[in-house]
């Protein structure tokens, strides 16, 4: 089924009020998870909704917590989270990061004790959007196994990077795994198999089988021990950033995941080149990239299908699992 | 045959001056060329030594311009290379970044016009030495072709992360594409098969067969379309920051690529941490991922390489061709 998009704001909406949440902050809120589901990106919209009640719930996201500044260094600050929902404070931390980049150029923020910040690229979009490139990372529970062993040693901590173009931001929001484990399910609940090696089964072989990876619990990293490697830089610095847990000391289970650590920058573009002129550079770039020399092979940039998808979802209305909406309906009831 | 790494200095700095380098500019040039051979990335120290001087004597590098300071915004630089030789133009770069770092908790040097940098992981080091996180790129000529397409739309860009720590400094130093081609020449070479699919062959297969990959000129970004895009985001970033050449107009000949762009970003740890808790706390990490839960799998972490082959090569000498040896030697004359 497809809602509007209004029509699924006013439903999120009624549902954090009754979580607690303050008119202003549920409205935030509920407007991260609705673009996050317009944009496409089902499983950290809607489809997270429920476990990130349940963690209200349990006391894990803590909703009236807001991120409080703990130490400055210029342009380089350290919040702490407090426990918040994840997804408002990761939007405070972009936004002040933006902010010290207004005014110095650069500005980092590193945000400790958080909570899970849904679909990372939201925090890529909102930077690129301010007219700044946005680059920003989590940590995650252990569940990633690193090159080299078959036990999850380090996570598959996302990493986003944003630069504004007018026709269309162009935003990257990887993890680190070769394939997330939704996209596991996915392929398992259509009977197929990956396109490429996507982990190892339980003997230790590269498989395409996405249910040999799920009980095996060894998606692979991209690049094998490129991305094995990048997910470990990405942890450091966000713990030794923000002063707050590294991977190891985060809770392995997904219902118990939280205090996570994470780092936003922001480049401020416009004192430099003018944003006619970015924006112009920008999208010489990307036309090279999808029309190189007559090639009759046309390449999509990062954040290409989100914008599609987007514009899709808006006209028609965005898809929902009939009993995750009635779920959350009925908290606002 | 292995030659003591001040010999290796000392006969570099002969060349140096030769080829009308200042004293302390050879000296300093000599010591990032030896220093990548020392730590065993010899296809990006002496051995690239030759093409160097080439691209000197065709006035691609000019071994007395310095970087110049365009335009400052708070924390954020831009520099002009003004095709000066790469390694000490991003030796300059990273060290700013450093200053500007201790000055602002973060610091950013945008350089446009220069030239190849060699190791990536130079600056990597560099900026781990002084106690800072250090993330430094640089884009190239157009070599890797983006996922989608056949012909080599974005550059093998490398990425380097380096976060301090006494016991071994973490350093990742990654080119986007799973193997280099100085990897594929090397296998080719053993004639041996690679351990994992490195690319296309000319049909569009994906093979572990390095020559045919060198033949088609394809070879796999990480990750397939992952890395694919993160090429695309570094040069974006480089381009846009620092108002010089993308990956699209820089000359696509290895002897002609000339006029980079390059980022150095520093952040300073030892503000907000204090470095023994911060060396404390990498090293829980490292030890976290190198010996999990009782497992017998003994896992690397990035760097860890350089320094065994650092400590042996100083011991034994660095190991060095014959052919390239000589010229070098001869050069000095």
């Amino acid at each position: 089924m497809r809602i509007s998009y209004q029509e699924v704001c006013d439903v999120l909406v009624r549902a954090l009020l009754k979580l607690g949440f303050t008119p202003e902050r549920a409205s935030l809120c509920a407007q991260l998870f609705a673009d996050t589901s317009r944009d496409g990106v089902y499983s950290h919209g809607l489809d997270r909704f429920p476990r990130f009640v349940r963690g209200i719930r349990k006391g894990l996201v803590d909703v009236d917590a807001t991120p409080e500044l703990v130490l400055r260094h210029g342009s380089l600050e350290r919040w702490n989270g407090h426990s918040g929902p994840g997804n408002l404070n990761a939007h405070h931390g972009m936004e002040r990061a933006i902010a010290l980049s207004r005014q110095h150029g650069i500005g980092c923020v590193a945000l400790a004790n958080t909570n899970h910040w849904m679909r990372g690229g939201t925090y890529g979009w909102q930077a690129a959007d301010a007219g700044v490139i946005g680059i920003c990372s989590t940590n995650t529970m252990p569940n990633l196994p690193p090159w080299g062993a078959s036990d999850p040693r380090v996570g598959n901590n996302p990493l986003v990077i944003a630069v504004p173009r007018p026709q269309g931001h162009v935003v990257l929001d990887m993890a680190m795994s070769q394939f997330s484990y939704g996209a596991l399910a996915s392929y398992r609940a259509r009977g197929e198999l990956l396109p490429l090696d996507g982990g190892f089964d339980s003997q230790g072989q590269l498989t395409r089988d996405p249910t040999a990876i799920e009980a095996s619990a060894r998606p692979l990293p991209i690049g094998y021990w490129k991305g094995s490697g990048l997910a470990l830089m990405l942890d450091l610095m966000a713990g030794l950033l923000s002063g707050g847990q590294f991977t190891h000391q985060i809770a392995a289970d997904p219902e118990e995941e939280s205090k996570l650590s994470q780092v936003f920058t922001a480049f401020d573009l416009l004192s430099l080149t003018g944003s006619e002129a970015a924006a112009h550079l920008a999208d010489q770039v990307i036309q090279h990239l999808q029309f190189s020399g007559g090639s009759s092979e046309q390449v999509r940039y990062p954040g290409q299908h989100v914008l599609e998808t987007r514009s899709e979802n808006m006209a028609r209305g965005i898809p929902v699992q009939p009993s995750i909406w009635k779920e959350i309906r009925e908290i606002g009831e």
